[in-house]
């Protein structure tokens, strides 16, 4: 146990948590949260703790801290709040796990973890740096990957739209399909983001849906229709895409920030009746689906990644866990280019 | 030419029409019709005169009479209305066509119609009725055909919901289901349709809208979830079915009568982020699409008939082209049970 003891007394002895403290109606609020601190904790025999070096903050986590079924449980009112992180682990009674070890898992929005290694992976990290097994390496570039090829059918020269396109997911979405010989439009809100996926990203067309009217834009952008719409925002901008279907064309819907925090019921696409005009489809997916595939896939975005056709870009919060609620609110509100990652303090 | 004059002389020497005069705002009303009278067409070298026998009603028409792109050109005002008909051949100059065959095509509200020949079928009414090849051996059975197997990729022991489940495709689509040995839950608005689709049609459930709370009703009729919906109406019994979608649900999108004369925006379903939390799937139809497969169909279908296995209904309203206004109504008040026919009297 000396690596253990080591590694422990070059830390702090507590570990920091945030646990969800109520139920947000809307955007969650301060009194949503409690901090709260606790021994770090020792391991069993086949277990292990992870000392956490980043979160991945993702939209997603807003529809968790929702009561009822979904697609995953809630975090009950209590509980740490849910997140993925990598981290390394520290101290280990698992025949799997090593200390000193890096790892991915769904350690929660704290310093440490205690784990019996379910659903826990190493990662590499002279292969690519540690956050970018929370982005593009990760949950995000998963989602992209199989959200496109599985859910959307991509086909080489489709004509594919992806929203919030500077995003974590849309942002590989987008560079994913100019691989396949696509043309690829972004919609994605400022100045900033839209030069990014255009210029550095290489997307055949940008949309700024905070200047532009997104239906008019798209008319322009792809005037023989929309065969892939990768949706990760809803509202407005999913009506928008509605009226530009290719016939045929498939919709995958991965989510809807855009609504995540509505107060009153979500805004149904009115314009869904082009599913019929355009014999299309709209599709939900679930990246925990293809879990059995993740490495496959790794492997491929990583040597597209080597060959410097993919670029991974991740936005970094500092502050370790009680700059958690504020990191998440970035979210909601745009403010994260690239894959939204907050880095821990006690790891350093 | 003997044939013709006979004919002819037998009936009216006029022409009465059905045309569209006004685009209608809501349910259309009659100042959007108007009344015409021409000669009977007299056919040229490869053209044949129909005389029209019974007119299909469909909720599609209502669609049809609106400007603006579709899945099929709009009916243009001034011309007579579009619409699928039975008929019998009263002259022709076409050589694959001859006096006294009976035949359906797009012939349109109107008493003859002039014909080259394009999209028209023979059909014999030794083998069914003549009305039964507008509904279960129509357009209404091969898109209650195709919109299951190959839209709602239908499978042994699914459980189905169809909407507008005593309408001419809902009533077929259940009774499909059945024989594909599928627990079939049925929705439908007054006691006499769900009595009909409940107690001769043999659905396992039925759910009577305009009395229950369908949601409730859906969770006690499918407590495992829904495989299939078949949807015919749209508005708030799709967005109560996508409330209780089983894991890899199919939802075929055929219609959406509840939303065909809103005069303000369609209700676009609210709970269409269900489809994420399912991995399901949301997908339009259009039956013209499977004209190639129609005939193989048709005799499916025509076998299950003679089986006794698939009973047609239908709704048949007298009076002619003059009591073609009032007869479209019904289908938005839903005063019909099976397939909607108006019969016409020139035929008489």
């Amino acid at each position: 146990m000396q690596p253990l003891q080591v590694r422990l007394f070059a830390m702090s002895s507590t570990n920091h948590q945030v646990r969800l403290a109520a139920r947000p109606s809307g955007l969650p609020k301060p009194p949503d949260w409690s901090f709260t601190e606790e021994p770090i904790p020792t391991p069993s025999a086949g277990e292990l703790v992870v000392g956490v070096s980043y979160l991945s903050l993702d939209p997603a986590m807003r529809g968790w801290m929702n009561a009822g079924a979904s697609y995953i449980d809630p975090v009950e009112v209590g509980d740490v709040m849910r997140a993925g992180a990598v981290g390394e682990v520290v101290a280990s009674e698992h025949p799997g796990f090593a200390v000193g070890e890096h790892v991915y898992g769904a350690f929660g929005v704290q310093e440490y973890a205690l784990s019996d290694g379910n659903g826990v992976t190493k990662v590499d990290p002279e292969l690519a740096p540690l956050p970018t097994y929370l982005g593009t390496l990760g949950m995000t570039g998963m989602t992209a990957y199989f959200g496109l090829f599985d859910t959307g059918k991509l086909k080489e020269g489709d004509t594919v739209v992806v929203s919030g396109a500077a995003g974590a997911v849309g942002s590989v979405v987008g560079q994913i399909a100019k691989i396949k010989n696509c043309r690829v439009i972004g919609i994605a809100g400022g100045e900033e983001k839209c030069t990014w996926i255009g210029e550095e990203l290489g997307f055949d067309a940008v949309i700024d849906y905070k200047s532009e009217d997104v239906r008019r834009a798209l008319r322009e952008a792809a005037p023989q229709g929309v065969d892939v719409y990768f949706d990760n925002v809803g509202g407005e901008i999913l009506d928008a895409v509605l009226t530009r279907l290719a016939r045929g064309a498939r919709i995958v819907i991965c989510g809807a920030v855009s609504q995540y925090n509505a107060t009153e019921s979500v805004r149904g696409p009115s314009n869904y009746l082009s599913l019929l005009v355009a014999r299309a489809s709209m599709t939900g997916m679930v990246v925990f689906d293809y879990a059995a595939q993740f490495g496959e896939a790794a492997r491929e975005l990583a040597g597209w990644m080597q060959e410097g056709r993919l670029l991974s870009r991740e936005h970094i919060v500092d502050g370790g866990v009680s700059a958690f609620p504020d990191a998440l609110l970035k979210l909601f509100t745009g403010e994260n280019v690239g894959k939204l990652v907050l880095r821990m303090e006690a790891s350093e």
